[in-house]
């Protein structure tokens, strides 16, 4: 996806949400709005909007000198989504349609984002998953392509989220290559994020190497790419994903919910839809 | 009042707002948010937002080629006010308190604010503001220092908005100074905006000669300064005064609506908050 104009000032916000976060000392935030303000000119409007996300999120680190100002924030979200894990494991068990509810629980997950949200509930976030419309549903063509699919590439999104995942991927029954970020940046899940929500139980992790908030493949490891391009069946959960892969030809099923009117306006949808989408077209 | 962190997405945001009302041309837009971007670090957290507000539309007046851009939302919005000017002045006559009517709705005429606000119905807001409690409300100082003003100095802030400024100017009885930006920015009034709204019927119409959206004095006229020095009562409408004034040391009675979580904050008051504020104390 393309950077649009409204991005921009939408870069500064994420800015000024992570600064906050990172320290309390407003000198330093404003020397880090300064910096961002002064990358804007540098950022096309051909670029997708995660690649920005990689420098902002770096200026932050650098400027607060705290490389994972989201770590404790990513071990809570965590630990409260595993205390979820039971009840959502007995909700995908009595369910008619496993493989759905599940899907439906993995969307539900992609709330947990503090790049694009400042509050959300995850309690009510599953119950709305579970009952919402999907505004695209390529459910059939996922079922048929899991069907003959030997290996899943999953690319993770938000830490927390991963629990959700878990769910999915335990659901499907099928080998698992679970992609996470190669290093920190905002909350999205790398490898120590995936093995608190015991991830490694059900899948192998891999890195993908990047360190933007999203998987852009020229920013990733060579391991990585290899993977990427030989598989068969991917999918891709969260906004950041989406951004970065929305133009790839690839076997790909993005699983995300739309949280900003940006990618709204994108996808040809409104704030707050559920999407399963297939680009295999 | 100073600024705060929280203002620069802001500022980011206006320019965008601002630059799609001047022109469709995306580069000029894209253009633009980069100088804004830049213009960033030359703001310290210690002037006031109109201050920037000053530079930013200047900015979007210069890259866009359009030296007013809201020219005709301006001559739109007066002549909606206008048609309900008749109905409007029967709401005063007919009310118990027809000073406290005619301030309500001067305040209703607040939301008429382009800087601040994209999507406001004015029919709403005036009802709205019939009906709702101040959250501050210096009324009975406010009717003691009118009873004793030999002249009322009035700071206009949006076109449109004094149709509503007129029917409280005529409610009050003195005489009145109407005070009007030197230049257009935003949708504030000027000479023109105040003339078709019927001001020069009522008051004398002095302009601040300021280029800011709000009345920061170090920016006005020689004139305007010596008027504002010496007056006894005056009546400051709306945020971009209140910000450019909030510090002065002046019989100033500050009547707006509160339309952002900045000011909420500064002012200790909610988003919404309707205001009659006094700083003789």
């Amino acid at each position: 996806m393309k950077t649009y104009l409204e991005c921009f000032p939408c870069f500064l916000n994420q800015a000024l949400r992570a600064g906050r976060i990172a320290t309390d000392d407003e000198k330093k935030i404003k020397r880090l709005l300064d910096e961002v303000g002064m990358m804007l000119k540098d950022i096309p409007l051909e670029s997708t909007p995660p690649a920005s996300g990689k420098m902002i999120y770096k200026k932050v680190s650098e400027i607060s000198g705290v490389p994972d100002p989201y770590k404790e924030i990513k071990e809570e979200s965590t630990e409260k989504c595993l205390a979820l894990y039971p009840s959502l494991k007995h909700m995908v068990a009595k369910s008619d349609d496993k493989l759905l509810t599940a899907i439906r629980i993995a969307i539900a997950g992609n709330v947990i984002d503090f790049g694009a949200n400042k509050n959300f509930d995850i309690d009510k976030e599953i119950e709305a998953a579970l009952k919402r419309d999907f505004a695209v549903c390529d459910y059939t063509e996922f079922r048929e392509h899991l069907n003959e699919a030997d290996e899943i590439l999953y690319l993770g999104d938000n830490a927390g989220e991963c629990v959700f995942d878990r769910i999915l991927i335990e659901t499907m029954k099928k080998p698992v290559i679970y992609v996470v970020r190669g290093v920190p940046v905002i909350n999205d899940a790398t490898y120590e994020d995936a093995v608190q929500a015991g991830i490694n139980r059900v899948a192998t992790i891999l890195s993908s190497g990047t360190d933007a908030p999203g998987t852009i493949i020229n920013t990733c490891s060579a391991e990585f790419k290899k993977v990427f391009e030989s598989a068969g069946f991917i999918i891709s959960k969260g906004q950041g994903n989406y951004e970065a892969l929305s133009n790839e030809k690839r076997p790909i099923f993005f699983l995300l919910k739309v949280k900003c009117h940006v990618i709204a306006n994108d996808m040809g949808l409104t704030e707050g839809d559920m999407v399963l989408k297939s680009i295999i077209k």
